[in-house]
This record gives C-alpha cells, structure tokens and sequence, in this order.
C-alpha cells in the first residue's frame, strides 16, 4: 500500500475524483487491451466510487478477513471498473493495470474470477452475480449472526433473466437485511435498448413485488447515491435493498454518452485520449474507506463422522441413505448445510432438515438459485449439499459449469434419476444428468448402488474439492456392502469375480442390480461373469476396468440408466482406449428411446437395461 | 363422439356437474394406478370445468384445426384431471381412463405428452409450460394475426420459477392478449406450504407488476371464474391476463382438504370410495364446449432457397455465415423465424432481424423463454431458429431436454464457442455443449468449420427433425468448400487423403482449420496425414472414420474446443469401438484446465489443440 493512500472518512468530493479516475482507469485499460466494456463500467462509476469509499467495509490488507463486507459484479463484464477499483484501493497496480488486462495468463480476465483474492465467485453469465450473492448473505443473516452485508452491482440488461426474480424472492423470503443489490440502469444492453429502458417506476414496482425495498436514485448524483447507501444499511431496514440508479452508459465522455453503438468497445486511443482529458485526465488517487468490525469466526469445530450402518441383504433405497448420511455429516460438522428443491421428502434431505432445521435451507421450486446459493455459502466455507431430482439439476447448467471458475466446491445430490423411477413418465426422469456434470470441469460423479456405499460417499464428498454429484435412486434395492468397505473417488467394487471369468459386467447404481442378477442368470448357464459396480463415474477406475477386460478377453457389457451418450458408458469406452486395451468387444447397454410411463421393471425391460438384456448381450459375446 | 354429448352453450349448473366428474375420475384413474396427484388435480377442477365448458373453443374432432384455441398444463402433474376433460369430452373413454393411466405403454402418461393429440408440448418440469405457452401465442399475435387463445394451468408452486417471470415479461412486452394464464393456488406444495401460502394480493403484485393484468378470484365460486374467464377474453384486454384462483388442495373431499399429507398421493380404494361417495358418485357426462372460428391457414408456401456462395480461401466467421444461410431461407420459407438473446449483433441472427423484421422477436438475456418460445412456435408449425452464445444455452438445459418429449423440432444455434473467442475468458467459452446437446435425446449436433458448410447446414438444419443445434465460431477462418459441395446429417469431409497417410487427424469447427495446419506441418518432416472435417459431430460419419483408422493403422488424433467429455472425442471413440476397430492408438486432445483470457492462438496453444500439438501428437503416433 503506499504512503499516499487516503483513508475513512472520505468526503463526497474526494469520492467524486476517484469515479472520475475510475472512469478514466476504465478507459486506460480496456483500450490498452484491445477489448472490454468501458461504457458499462462509466456508467456505474460513481456508484462504485461512493460505495467503495464510504460504505464497503473491508480490509483490503486482509481479504480473509471475517468480517469484510462482500462485493460481487453481478455484471462481470464491467471488469474494467472493477480493476480500477482495486488500483483505487492500493491492491492492483497502475502497470498491471494497463499491461494486465484480458492479456494470456493474467489474473486480470475479461471477466472477474476468484484468481483475484478480492473476488468471491466468477460472473460474466449474467444473472448469476445476484443469486450467488443471496448464498453468501444466507450466511451471515441465518448461519454467522456476522455483521458483513452483500453488495452485488447488477445490470439493467440482466433483470431480464429468470434467476434474478428467484434470487429476491429468496432474499426476501429470508429477510437478508445485509444484501443490497445496486442495479445501474444505463439504459443500453449489447444491441440496444433493454426490455424496460429507463422505466425506473416498473423495476420499482416489480422489486417491490417481490419484496425488496426500491430506491430510485439518479445514480450519478453523488449525494443520492450516497444517501440511498445509507439508507440500504440502516438498522431499521427490514427487506433486502434494491438500489435502482438512473445511469449513462459512457457518462463521463459526452461523444459516446448514451449511444447503443459503443456496448463492449474500447475507444481507439485518439478518442480514449480525448475522453480521458474530458475527464480531467490521468490521477492516481489511492483511497481506502471503512475497516470491517473485527469479527470471531463461528466455531467450527468438527468431531468424528459416525455413519449409519446398513445389514447386507435389506433393502435401502440410496435417497434415503443419502439422508441418513447427510444427518451423520451434519452432526458431526457445523460447516455442512442443505439446500433443497421443494422436493427434500423425495430426495430425503427431510432427514437433515427434520434433525437441523437451522442449517438447512428450503429453496423451493427454483434450481438456479438452488445451485447459487450453494455456490455463495462455498464463499462463506459452508459445506452445502444441494439436493432436488436429477433432472432438474439441468435447470442449473449454466450455475454448475460457472463453479469451476468461480473455484467453488459443489456438492449435488439428484434423486430419481433414469426410466427405474417408473409411472411418474420422462419429465421426471434423468437421462442426461451424468454427462452434463462429466462435461464439468474438475467434476466428480458418484452414483452409488446401495446404502452403505452411499453413506460412505456423502462422508467423500463432503471432503472433496470441485462440483461433486451423486446420483441417487428411488426404489429400494438390497444392502451390498458390510460397513466396514472403503469407498473412494475413482474406485470401483468388484462383486464377481473368478480366474474363469469370461465378460466383465459394468453397472452403477440401479444396473449394478440388475448385473448381479445378470451374472446369476448366466451362470446358470455356466458362464461366469466378473461383475463391477462402478460407483465412481467421474474419475472411473481404470486399473480395475483395464484388468477386467484383460481378464475377460475384452468382453464388457456396460448397462446404464442414461442416454448412451457422455454417461457411464462413455465414460469405460474413454478409458479403455486411453489405456490402449485391444481387442475390445464392448456391449454398451443404455435408453436409447423416450420412455413413457410404467413400473421401473417394465422400463428397465423396455430399455434394455435390465438383467435379462444383460445376461443376453453378454451370451452373445461369450459365444466370441 | 357419444350420442349423449352435450353441446355449447353450457350453462354453470352443468358445468358445476362436469367439475364434480372431473374430481371423482381424478381421484378413480389416480386410484386405479396407484400413484397420481387427485388432490392437485382436485383443486382446479372448477376452473378447467368452467373452462372448457363455457370458454375454450376447441374442435375435439380435429385437434389440428387452425382456430382452435391451445390449452397447457403447466402443472403437469395435474394430469388425472387433463385426462378427466378428455373424457368429459369424450376423446378418451372410461375404459382408457381407468386402466391405461400410468401404464406402461399408454399415452396417458404420468405428465402430458404430445403422444396425445389435443396435447402441445411435454410438461412435468415445473415453469415451462407457460413460458411454452408465450411462444405459442406469440405465433397467434404476430405471425398469424389468429384468433386463438392460448390457456394456461399454472400452481403456484412453480410461480418460483424464475422461468414464468421471464414469461410474463415477454408476454406483456408482446402484447400477448390471447394468453391467459389460470393459477391454481392451493397454497401448498410438495411437501409444505409455498413460499407465498394464499397471499392471493403478493402475487398480484407480481403479476402487474410484471405488465400482466391479474383477476383474483374464489376458484371455486363458478360465478367468479367464468366472470374471469370472460373478462380475460374481453376485445377490450390490452395485457396478457393472470387469473389468480385462490383453491383448496384436494377439494370436494373433506377429509383431505388443503392437507399438506395429501401431495402426490393416490387416494387408498376405501378412502376414495368415499371420496367419490361425497362428490355424488361416478358420472359419465359429455360435454363440449364452443367451437373455434374457421381460420384460413396462413400462406406458408416456400420457394427454392438460394444459398449464399463465398469464394475458397477468404475469411468468413461462420457465425456470420449463420446469419447470411439464415436470411437466405427465411427469404424462401415463410415459416422460418429467428429468436435471439440480446446477442444477434454477434449471433448474426442480426443478419436475418434487420431484413424481416417481422419474423424476429428479440428475447433479451432470458435464455429458457428463448428455448420455450421456439418450443411454442414449433407448435405452430413454424422453423425456429434461437440463437445465442452457445456456452448460455446451459441455461436452458432444462427446456432442451424437454423438446423430444415434446415432439418439438428445435433449431439452435450457439455462437462464441470454446477456447477460441480469446480474451472474454472462461465464463463465454461454451466447453460443455457439445456433451450436453449429445445427451439429449434424437438430437443432431453440426459444428461446421466453414462459411459453405455452415450456410449450407443451416438449410438442413430447417429440414432435420427433433433437437438441431449449430455451434458457431468467433473468428474468421477461410472458406474451405465450393459452393456445390454437399453437407448431410451424419457426413464428413476428408480434405487431405493419400494411399499413403500415416495417421488421421480429426477436427470440427476451429479444430478443423488446425487439423490442416498440422497436416502441413507433418507433409514438411515427410508425414503423410489424412484430414477428416466431422462437422456432424452428432451423429458422426462412423463409415469415413472407420475407413480412415483402417487406412492409417488405427493412429487417429482428434482435437476439439471443448472439454473432453461427452463431445467430438467422446463421438469419435464411440464409433470406432462400436465398430469393432482393432488396433486404435487414438490420442485425445481437448481444454483439460480453466482457461483464462488471452488471444484465440494463445489459447488453443495453450489447451493444446493447436495445430503445433496436433502434429505432435501425430508424430509421436507416427512413429509407432
């Protein structure tokens, strides 16, 4: 930090020098670059300059600290403001600045991510800024007491999306007093006027709906701004707070002030040059306001894990295991939290819930903000399993593929997943959820067969980093492990095996079943089969698959409750070949059409995923 | 059609008669199968009886009539009253009712399909089918100037969704006052009461505040819900209309009314017995309702397409030759439209909008209504085209998966994929689509590397049925094909190929470009490489694959702009083992890290998928 640093209190005129530098700054580095947004980072400018110097309470020294407020840029795309307020602050330098920005290998990205000590999660899709910020005020509001609040600076542009609207039903719904969301309303999105224009009365009246409090201010009044923040943080506020700012895009500059022409451009450096000297040219103020109040951390201590145990041969459904689990896991770590869809009687999460209700959270039927505020406790250190049916984690897509980049360690549950759960019909099935999260970066996928090893996984889980998803079953299907098997990240179980096995036998989850059953039938037929429960899908155990099909001549039959598309399957055929196995001779058994309604015994039949399909694709390669 | 039916008009008293019905076959079909949800179904039966008695005009004789009005269940578990209407219709008999409900190879399924005729699109995920339903009316209001009406059943559970408040913003912002949408707030989900319990006037707030008119009524007073359902169908109606009906879950049966234990859950013989005992015993009604206007069908005659040509070797961004292939079919198909997510000034579905205006509808950064709103217009008949970056259409997962159980043909185009877009960084570099759209069911994934092939495959994308999806590039590349040649669903191009080649290098989109790079590459240290464009990525071209890991000793590297699973690898690996190639030595390059910001060339080099690694890979492959 250096020594011209200018610390609390600062007056609004000095606050109006640093939005003319952060103005300037935002110029200077997206023209430096080549590339990013200065217009939508001049129309925020002065928000962020009397927000930062007056309001946010944060130790820049120490951007751990316990007690500092967070700031999330819900529009990640203003980057160029943002970095400039990091060099206002004394954190980021004026050459990393200027030479940093959007550049290969630099932490200074298009878009801001947590490579940067100073930001919580990745944005830039928008409308998840907001959402993810609900999560890390959850935390404060009903897991910390914690006196931090939540700032997240939106664009009008993405008010237009879905999960904001969930994101302040939330809010409201569990009073985050501590959240404030500043919406600059400049007007403009990427090619054109947004739905609502400058309509402050209709984002009031929908803001108010869903029961936040709406100023309106004319956001580059320094002197509003600087009372609507005020007003944000006064202790009698009851409802989250909406700040709804009037802006320009490009203010600052009067060439480009409100044209729908200059969205994502950088202003070529003679017009950069006169924009800077409009604003009164180059400063290099460093500004610092408040310090956060010191805060003691919440004891989070934990004990040792006491999982439930299962007797081998009683039927179990793992949903109801995953219950069990998380029950274990939550009394014996104050960190871990639940989330759920509406649906925790289905997914039994209830079970958590029912047991400690202060550290679980009822989401309702809103899955992106489900994932989000997941995402945000992750920010807070909270361990938060999510849970709903499988196929509506697809609602969250675009949250869960963002987690990687926000660094954020998710924990998914998706229950009644695949054709096995029967008469509910397609809508409700998961046929795509393992290849959506295998395509994740750094995921892992877990999709237990029985109880035990579904308890054993939820303890895995809780202590691996990355999106973490485990796939759940809905009917119950016999216990298969005795308590004391290990259970691991890119293992395998082999149920079957002898030196005279003649096909290998792949199923996970529900398929694992119907293989064991597989194998019976063949052997009735004096055909042994090694069978493996590849409960770990993502990373998948090649050592044990590369073995089985050495040992079986290459004949593997592999069943899954899945399109056949990115999923089990896909996932033995990659590894396989990696490891240069040859003389594959792989059955690859999946749902290969829609299914419609029936008993899951007659879907598995209809998909040919049952054992009979099985024990038949695998007469067939024993013949070879 | 009975002798016994009765025709329009219908007077309360009998609609009053057919609402009972409608509760006894619900509780007697959901009995009978043994699962079912009679007490949501239990709840809106006198909406839907006043309905469809006194206000939907429908030809049940001819679901396919131009005039007839659309009615979705958005609540889809609501299905054993749809099912209920069908009778009370009498489109579907007792018989069917009774025994075929959730069965196994029936068609009324445990959500609606369009396995049933007088059904529009596949609901059972909550929020989709009114944002469905907007697409469908937006076809009525603007591209038909029809009469129709578009109806919507709704819970209030869903209205949690962030989807149906990007519904209601688009529905307003249209101007769609043939939609009205009917809310059945029983005040309790799943598993408790809902965020909002019966506060009829927070979701009033909400729905005006969002642009709709909302009519708050008894809804089960039939004086007030037809009174609602006229004045919702009024010519003086300016807004889409919201009918708020306060209900009772499970009303008619006294024991189980509005009890949060009654979610899901069929009634057991004895309790539904008695059930049926105190709604006045079975009734076996037929009554029809209005019937719709004759409507001419719109002129949709096409002309020949006449696709645009570039010259070999100039550089064109296929993102832009999405745009120009689009114009040229909408000029010679009337029932071509295009939708964009605020992103068509880099889409290029700009190209399209600025010429027919007429048949453009800007969705705004709301990527599910994009996907409904183009699920809706297939309804219609007409070829959507929605486009956005293709790494946010992860946010409408959800509607994607839906589309082929919705019978729906969804063309989607994603610009702005992989690594290759440089500087923005990791959160707009689509990584996971390919996986994703692979995944879902009967889908076509076409990644073209040039100008032609994508202007060409933009018209076989306005043929192809089920889920197409097109993935753009950023950059300009040069133009690889002649105007004459031809591209097909499942086909490939090999653009180097010798008796001679060593090894096979497959590429799609940017990889393509880089495959031939390498290959020049190889030619100058005397390796000989065979280069295949797999622009049908879903289904791959398995016999030119085939044939080319036979002509180059099993040595193939494949490259791709996406992570590594579930996409152009996952395709090529799949086919060849399903193929039974002996002998692959395959080398696998993808984006195996979080990318960062940087130059395209820095990027794909630093991913190792540039040319410089694909020969390398090649090499070492080579000399094996």
């Amino acid at each position: 930090m250096s020594e011209t640093t200018t610390r609390a209190p600062i007056d609004l005129d000095l606050a109006g020098e640093v939005a003319a530098q952060l103005r300037v700054d935002s110029v200077r580095s997206s023209t430096s670059a080549g590339s990013g947004h200065p217009t939508s980072s001049m129309s925020a400018a002065d928000l962020l300059a009397v927000l930062v110097t007056r309001h946010l309470r944060y130790d820049w020294d120490d951007p751990g600290a316990a007690g500092n407020d967070h700031l999330i840029f819900s529009k990640g795309h203003a980057s160029p403001l943002l970095y400039s307020v990091f060099k206002s602050v004394g954190v980021v330098d004026d050459d990393e600045l200027m030479s940093g920005y959007r550049r290969f290998d630099q932490r200074l990205e298009g878009h801001p991510t947590p490579r940067l000590p100073w930001v919580d999660v990745a944005t830039g899709s928008l409308g998840q800024g907001l959402p993810d910020g609900v999560g890390v005020a959850l935390a404060g509001r009903h897991l910390e007491d914690a006196p931090y609040r939540v700032w997240v600076l939106c664009g009008d542009s993405e008010l237009a999306e879905g999960s904001i609207w969930e994101a302040l039903d939330k809010a409201s719904h569990y009073r985050l007093t501590n959240l404030v969301a500043l919406v600059d309303v400049n007007r403009l999105g990427q090619r054109g006027e947004t739905d609502l224009g400058w309509d402050m009365d209709a984002y009031a009246r929908r803001v108010e709906a869903f029961g936040a409090r709406a100023i309106v201010i004319d956001g580059h009044d320094l002197d509003e701004i600087d009372a609507a923040l005020a007003a944000a943080t006064d202790d009698e506020i009851d409802r989250p707070v909406v700040v709804l700012a009037r802006t320009v895009k490009g203010k600052g500059f009067a060439k480009i002030e409100d044209s729908p022409e200059w969205h994502g451009k950088p202003l070529p450096s003679d017009l950069a040059d006169e924009a800077i000297a409009e604003l009164g040219g180059e400063r290099h103020l460093q500004v610092r306001g408040p310090l956060p109040p010191d805060v003691t951390p919440p004891d989070l201590t934990t004990t040792p894990v006491e999982l439930p145990t299962y007797e081998l041969g009683t039927e179990v459904a793992t949903r109801n295991a995953y219950g069990d689990g998380l029950l274990a896991l939550g009394r014996a770590d104050p960190r871990v939290v639940a989330l759920d869809g509406e649906v925790s009687n289905s997914t039994h999460a209830d079970t958590f819930a029912d047991a400690i209700p202060e550290r679980f959270f009822e989401m309702y039927i809103a899955e992106q903000q489900l994932v989000a505020a997941a995402t945000g406790l992750s920010v807070r250190g909270y361990v938060a399993f999510a849970s709903t049916f499988a196929a509506f984690l697809t609602r969250a897509y675009d949250f869960i593929r963002m987690a990687p980049v926000s660094r954020a360690d998710l924990r998914l549950v998706g229950s009644h997943a695949g054709v096995e759960i029967g008469a509910d019909g397609p809508s409700q099935m998961a046929l795509e959820d393992l290849a959506m999260i295998r395509a994740t970066h750094g995921s892992t996928v877990l999709y237990p067969a029985d109880a035990t090893s579904t308890v054993a996984l939820v303890d895995v889980m809780a202590h691996t980093p990355g999106v973490v998803y485990m796939r759940t079953t809905r009917g119950a299907y016999p216990v298969l492990y005795d308590p004391q098997e290990t259970f691991e990240v890119g293992g395998s179980k082999t149920l079957r095996s002898s030196a005279a096995d003649q096909v290998t036998l792949v199923g996970a989850g529900i398929t694992t079943h119907e293989a064991l059953r597989a194998a019976d039938l063949l052997a009735d037929d004096g055909i042994t089969a090694r069978v493996i429960d590849a409960y770990s899908v993502k990373p998948i155990d090649v050592a044990a698959l590369t073995a089985a099909a050495e040992a079986t001549g290459g004949r593997i039959v592999v069943a899954e409750d899945h399109h056949p598309e990115g999923g089990l399957g896909a996932a033995v055929i990659a590894a396989l070949v990696e490891a240069g196995v040859s003389g594959l001779r792989l059955e690859h058994l999946a749902v290969r059409g829609v299914p419609g309604s029936g008993s899951g015994p007659e879907l598995l039949a209809w998909a040919g995923i049952d054992a009979d399909h099985i024990a038949a694709a695998a007469r067939v390669l024993a013949r070879t």
